[in-house]
């Protein structure tokens, strides 16, 4: 377990988002029951400083709803975009981004996959530290 | 103007819910754009103390994710369900239902409704206040 780890507090209720797809230490709390009626996917997701994921695409779209710190949303060939709590970004399907906290501190957001039985999540390659830096200038 | 209104102050960016479907004082504020390609209408709704909607129905189901204060939840016919931060219900479609503040705190939650070009609600009677206190015993 590295040093990063062991000074994480995992949130109540969530796990370590996975390794394969996520940049640094992240959290995930489920907020809706698996196949709910609904059709929704519904997270709490929690970034320690320095995390991401990797790019990555929605087949249905996202809502992302910042409640906690300071974090970035980034659209590929656009510049990333810093996201405060009660802020939101709607992200259309097929859209390639990425979402994580800052260099400096936590983020915590709640995220919105709708029509899941159709398809969440297409993972992609990782964000790169310079890509990931380049968001802060 | 009632002395309840003048001493509410409107979250950044919000709206007061409209009087026909809200006892009380409360306030929207869309997290999403109109006809967004998610589909979704989310927003992010603030009950003052003693506010609460109707009784309404989703046509495709409504997940609630609360983010401040305390609040209640009550499908038709079961016991009203006390929520606080970081909790969240997932609605059925077409389940009979109420949501709204406690009498003595305010309650702010975010509202996801899937689908929502097939129907966002429909609007039932007046919660009373027989069964809106009867929440709180």
């Amino acid at each position: 377990m590295s040093d990063e780890e062991k000074n994480s507090a995992a949130p109540a209720g969530a796990t370590r988002a996975p390794a394969d797809y996520f940049t640094g230490v992240a959290w995930v709390k489920p907020l809706v029951p698996a196949n709910d009626p609904t059709d929704c996917v519904v997270g709490e997701v929690t970034f320690e400083p320095d995390a991401r994921n990797n790019w990555h695409t929605h087949p249905n779209g996202q809502v992302l709803v910042a409640t906690g710190g300071t974090g970035y949303y980034q659209e590929k060939g656009k510049p990333a975009q810093l996201l405060h709590p009660g802020e939101a970004v709607s992200i259309a399907p097929n859209v390639v981004h990425w979402h994580g906290a800052t260099a400096y501190s936590r983020f915590t957001h709640i995220a919105i996959n709708p029509a899941a039985s159709k398809g969440v999540v297409v993972w992609l390659e990782r964000v790169t530290e310079t890509e990931y830096q380049a968001a802060h200038a």
